[in-house]
């Protein structure tokens, strides 16, 4: 089962990391991150590089795609590249999915058009603006496409999906092997659960702050 | 604040990018990922290469040393250079800390003795046979020493340090960025949540079969 994470400059880590982690585990699974070109990519905190095994056109037909996210998202669907690989890999696809502003990107290849979709909190307003069925909701399943809210996200949907492809028993096994069992040692992960003043210093310094900003594309 | 995280040949990923993806947002933070020499370094699935930046030799006294886990862990700490660097950081580390058989290097290096700790949960015996107090909790502070249970606990481990370090209010808009309200799609994630059989299936095909192996390293 080819799996490909398609990389790009400043995605965030963990939106890839965290569903690698489970799905590497399926029986006969087999990742690989892509990238435009082969090699390195850079996240986009500029401290971490990843490594990009093969370029987009040296994988086609994966049966499951996943598009992470991060502020690289915005020159990432500006690319044309990208998105006709993503069209085209849909077709085959048993799964298109993404985490956080991945969904941004499956939306601006068109894959997203009157689909209910996720994304980061803050992305929301743009995910609708590129034509999806905003739902703020941690994971999505919609047919074939699934998508999950922000960074942390994907954990949940990546043992989601290994539940739908190989069953409970192995995604219980995966969700053993990695000690899943989240405590977070304070409750403010979601904007209706966090602080009203720590969810508004996050929206001021957020490159989502209004729709007029997030159409035109200039927030990145 | 330099933050150094060492990796090494068949790391677990999500050990060292859940905390990255935490520790990063701090503010002043430098991640620095660090390896016996720079360059490109394999994760245990053999299907992802992360690039450490710098040669240990090249960093000395961070204020945060982060070790992962993974099979790698008993050549890693078969070899004394990642041991001997460990000693000396910790000497004027703020934090030495570990995620999942982490714990076991650093165990090695001779800074457990005696330590409450935890470990991935199919560790607990290898860790206190290495002299550490093995401690089944998610996340154990002890003095300056932090350590996390297996694999996705360093997300919870680095969110607690991020309060120690910077305050609540930054851990938890740190929080909310990431998204972290998790919501598992099953509850197996602990031995004591999960089914027994899924944890027979588990136990019985684990490296750290019996307490003899674990000291004699042939389980690696």
């Amino acid at each position: 089962m080819d799996i490909a994470i398609v990389l790009y400059d400043r995605f965030t880590a963990l939106d890839a990391i965290g569903p690698y982690e489970v799905l590497s585990r399926l029986p006969g699974a087999r990742v690989t991150f892509l990238a435009a070109q082969a090699g390195p990519v850079r996240t986009d905190t500029g401290m971490l590089t990843l490594v990009a095994e093969r370029s987009l056109e040296e994988l086609s037909s994966p049966e499951i795609v996943l598009v992470p996210g991060g502020p690289g998202e915005v020159a990432a669907r500006a690319g044309e590249e990208m998105l006709a690989w993503l069209r085209e890999a849909d077709r085959t696809s048993t799964w298109t999915t993404s985490v956080c502003t991945g969904s941004l990107i499956l939306a601006a290849a068109g894959l997203l058009r009157g689909v209910r979709a996720t994304s980061h909190w803050l992305a929301m307003d743009a995910l609708a603006a590129l034509g999806a069925e905003a739902t703020s909701q941690r994971v999505v399943f919609e047919g074939k496409i699934v998508t999950a809210a922000g960074v942390s996200a994907g954990i949940d949907m990546a043992l989601a999906l290994a539940g739908r492809i190989a069953g409970r028993e192995v995604a219980e096994a995966i969700q053993l092997s990695i000690e899943y069992d989240p405590q977070p040692p304070f409750d403010a992960g979601s904007p209706q659960k966090a602080p009203r003043e720590i969810r508004e210093l996050i929206e001021a310094g957020s490159r989502f702050r209004s729709a007029a900003e997030q159409q035109s594309g200039v927030t990145g």
